[in-house]
């Protein structure tokens, strides 16, 4: 029996321990894709104590995962995400822990109270109080940078709006003190999704950021383009995209922009015109993207705000999505295809957010390689509901059997939370483990240990610092 | 090695053999779904011989997983579904038997002999006339009722179409010798399924129990309440809904009223209309389900009665059923959605057919709790086809990872055959193997063995007891 | 720790080891389904160098699988599948090798140099001349026949189109120092994809063949029939069609003549005339073979032809096709389910491309059993890019739970390359590790070994003899 997270966490075999010790606990992280807030970052944010920080609290966005586990739990959603007190929202964690056997946020948890606070007390109630005293005593210091630096994090991309000023990035460039590069990346979700209620709102906002009238969708391509620039500037080295449904047709420019015009109307517009209008911006976008060397990422199939009075009562992105089940290869296909057609596609990295379509969709990522690029495109780790053992587990054993896990770009966190970065530590040790027990089981040469080594730390640092330039 | 299904059978770790005979051996059976007999129980019959019994036989419904096997044997239907002679029937089992190496077949069969016969014998033709006359001999006295105490079942609940009279039902809450109690389920498909050839008869047939003519929906909706209310009387806690797809639309009472009167008229209804009319009707007996504080099952995802020439000679049910593919996460999640939305949803167990829903549904889930319900809505175990050691294994680490399995409600057997309790069984050990493993690899802590301890026992019996208030 | 690849490679237990070494390593190799050339094996081919064999060049189609992993490796595509030196394209196969770690290339590639040249060497630039230089010495006996001899290969089916003269099946008749049994099997794809443009050509070609007009769907099958007799004079015993999508809806010959006039003057097929056009055919063909006791396969759900540039730079069967995500099933069971209706369906295997459908598949086949046949339809191997561990482990669990394993017709290459037996070595290892644990864990009786002796013989040797009627 191995003893309870200790060093050795996860790490089943000789081998295994080898590759972790050795090679991927001294390498730095690099957290490519995260929904940190660049203000909370230059301002050096001071937590009032572990609630806040580990449950997230008012209208700060906390950690969804700990809510749905705490809402499946039957507790009030007051003292949840709501204005309950931090200490009763505390205990009740603490007392469900014992309860999230089997569950990631029993490991996550743990490893955070461990690595930031160095608390190594079992959550469970008898222990609350002490827990609550010496993390609230560490975080009078331990504020939202020295958490990054803990964890030997090197650079940082955050999710910003192609509207936004970048201003908290513009003072963190400024800033000596920094000693983490943080990089914004452009998301252009709202330029894509013309069928929503506020798109014309957002194409407003648009034009007032580059000062001049959005009318066509020309306009439009100009102003993105400008944004791309300037997010570029900003040292921006990635896009990202939330494809909830893959969106692709073949369109003109004059289709396209009658379905802009009718997105500016606020007219209803069929999916079959979404293919038609989105997938004319993502082949724009990604020939832009390719211009300028950028890597764009696409998240997909995700099924939003499914209760709908959870919607109404506390907002979006609050743990009440879910994963879609559509199919999308022929689209997808068609159009990656499309990027390709001309060697102006970008690097990029596909995310399925659906456990069943990991061999498809890293199949398909191998039908676009290109000379002089490793990887070109290619399926990155397991997403949101699937960044866990298991769903860790099968897309790393996904990329081994039908793709090239030593030139996987690694972990990231996607997280809203400071605390997030043993989840880097956490997808190492399962790496470790899966492709140690490759050579404990007489898969790979134990004689080749330091290549496999070079490996280890490849995909936690190197490849992602090659790939997307950093 | 470990020895052939011996007391730790699947017990494959020090603490999985803790948890299993310290915490689930003991635990009461409570069997929320199935399929037997209530005529059968209150007769408390008797069987012929272990042909019978084990294989089914005549007009009785026997084990389709058997019989399946059976046919991809090559054996004659006449021997497996038909007039053959017992014995016959009973020795090309046998004979099967170890070419069924893996499959459930091979540990269900055993667990069956051993647990209710006290036969340990290897099933192969060397020990088929030994096994026929222990067996036989054992089935003097072992009815139906003593099979169900012998697994210290508590609870079962049958499966009950709502034209029918629970007769025996009404028997059985007289009769003081029972000692399991045993409740109605109500299981509406027939009012749904208005596209169907029989719908209109099925009306009628239901017309005749309330009394009174059904010739609109709104007189459909008030027969189906006061069955509900009479199936409530008689101790019912749960329906059960046969979506083999999901299908779902808003829709007006005209609406759908209309296409209930062309389903009257035995017109042809499309997939679309179905999607109105029983979207409707699913709404409608969600909220009576909720007023009552009844529980109910969706079991979603089967192909039906692909054999057409086989469902011709000998009808449905009989092991000509599949797993559809199709996709209903969008459709699903807006027909919970809606229930959701003035607070009047039920508790509600969802059951895949298709593993590859497993995170999808489980996730979906988790979107739909309520403050004072631990687990509103949850997935089930895995069901028919999943209900394998490698389908509850992946069932369980899914709730373990995207949902919390210490809330699972747990085994039921889905069964028509009075030998299945043992299933209860198999799934605890398997249970007690999964949880195990997370023990012995560190990744919860041993000194909390008394709460995983606790966690076994909620799932085997505390936790269907409190959710469905047995 | 195993030491990597030694004689107990991927046999992880005591009864593994013992299934391994006293049951399937003896047996013979059939080789039911593959795309090796007639005309090489007739001239008993050299290859030039290792490169060649290894890799493929020139018009020569090469291993898909070295392919695609050698292109996101970035290298350029004139080194990979262009006119670049032979030894520039070993070598960077040889410095890629160990990034190969996990990709079942590593074992294929290691497997092959031990197998057919005895070269024990681990692949990696500091081997590399000494490999090159041992290989090529024994190329220069070992001819493509010495090859299949030295994997005791008795019986190759490949895979030809009704229009092919069958000329080098017919000298390979006639030549009595071929040691290998070398048959055709029939594949008609072009005769159902109506839709595509070499429609009318191919049609052409055929009515040369069978030196009449063809002018009518009638006539085509017709003549499709006289082909059938043909190819079952040669030997003959299965056939293939590539389902990409499965097609199939009800149809009147008139429509499907219809359907077949527009294919043949060049007219737009729309997917519901597809489903009309080849679920005529299909049945039409199913009934053929089942005349003629010949077993059909589906290989369901390729994505084909993905990157449009390079298939139009370097053609199409090149290493860009992918897995489709479509969904089948009904329309599969309404096919299969017609053939089945008057008892006219031959034996047919099914393979999945996407594993997400293992389940739904292996359990729909079980709906179609024969009396007086042992898994009339079954599922087959893992098929294309779940022929890897991962995958073959995979569908080996869903045979073993919802199918019988035992009956399994076994492994098959599906390759283009004489290097590819040791698949067959690769499947039986890790069918013996899947059947071995069984009985580790007392799954199955230890006592019991000779029988599951006996089932891995047959697996390996036996059941695809008898199924085809080799």
């Amino acid at each position: 029996m191995i003893k309870f997270m200790d060093g050795d966490f996860l790490l089943d075999t000789e081998t295994a321990r080898a590759l972790y010790h050795g090679h991927a606990e001294k390498m730095p992280v690099i957290d490519y894709h995260c929904h940190l807030s660049p203000k909370e970052i230059y301002e050096n944010k001071r937590f009032r104590n572990l609630a806040e920080v580990w449950l997230g609290s008012g209208d700060r966005c906390g950690d969804h995962y700990k809510w749905r586990a705490l809402r499946a739990r039957g507790y009030e959603e007051d003292s949840i995400s709501g204005p309950d007190d931090d200490y009763k929202k505390y205990l009740q964690f603490v007392e469900s822990m014992p309860y999230f056997a089997g569950n990631p946020i029993y490991h996550w948890s743990h490893l955070e109270l461990r690595r930031f606070f160095g608390i190594e007390e079992i959550i469970k109630p008898e222990n609350a109080e002490i827990i609550w005293k010496k993390a609230n005593k560490a975080l009078e210091t331990l504020t939202a940078r020295e958490m990054m630096y803990k964890c030997n994090v090197k650079v940082v991309c955050t999710t910003d709006d192609p509207a936004d000023s970048l201003e908290w990035h513009a003072k963190m460039r400024a800033d000596k003190t920094l000693k983490v590069k943080v990089l914004p990346a452009f998301r252009p979700d709202k330029a894509l999704n013309a069928e929503l209620s506020w798109f014309a709102d957002w194409i407003e906002r648009l034009s007032a950021v580059v000062k001049r009238p959005i009318s066509s969708l020309e306009d439009l391509c100009g102003a993105l383009a400008e944004r791309i620039d300037y997010f570029d500037k900003m040292g921006c080295k990635l896009s990202d995209h939330a494809l909830d449904e893959v969106h692709y047709a073949p369109a003109t420019y004059e289709r396209a922009n009658e379905i802009f015009l009718k997105g500016l109307r606020g007219e209803v517009i069929s999916p079959e015109e979404q293919d038609e209008y989105k997938g004319y911006l993502l082949i724009f976008l990604g020939r832009e993207y390719a211009k300028r060397g950028w890597v764009q990422q696409y998240h997909i199939g995700a099924l939003r705000n499914n209760s709908k009075s959870m919607l109404e009562r506390i907002g979006p992105d609050t743990g009440f999505d879910a994963i879609g089940d559509e199919v999308y290869m022929k689209k997808l296909s068609a159009l990656l295809g499309e990027l390709d057609k001309d060697g102006e596609m970008p690097k990029t990295v596909l995310y399925n957010l659906n456990a069943r379509d990991n061999y498809a969709l890293t199949v398909l990522a191998g039908c676009f390689q290109k000379e002089g690029v490793k990887g070109r495109v290619q399926v990155g780790t397991a997403w949101w509901f699937l960044d866990q053992q298991d769903g860790m587990r099968q897309n790393m054993e996904t990329l081994m059997q039908v793709g090239l896990i030593a030139q996987s770009v690694g972990m990231l966190t996607d997280s809203r939370s400071f605390l997030a970065y043993p989840r880097h530590e956490y997808y190492r040790r399962i790496l470790c483990s899966v492709l140690g027990r490759l050579v404990e089981s007489g898969q790979y040469p134990a004689e080749e240990l330091p290549t496999l080594g070079k490996i280890v730390e490849d995909i936690c640092y190197n490849n992602a610092k090659e790939y997307f330039g950093f």
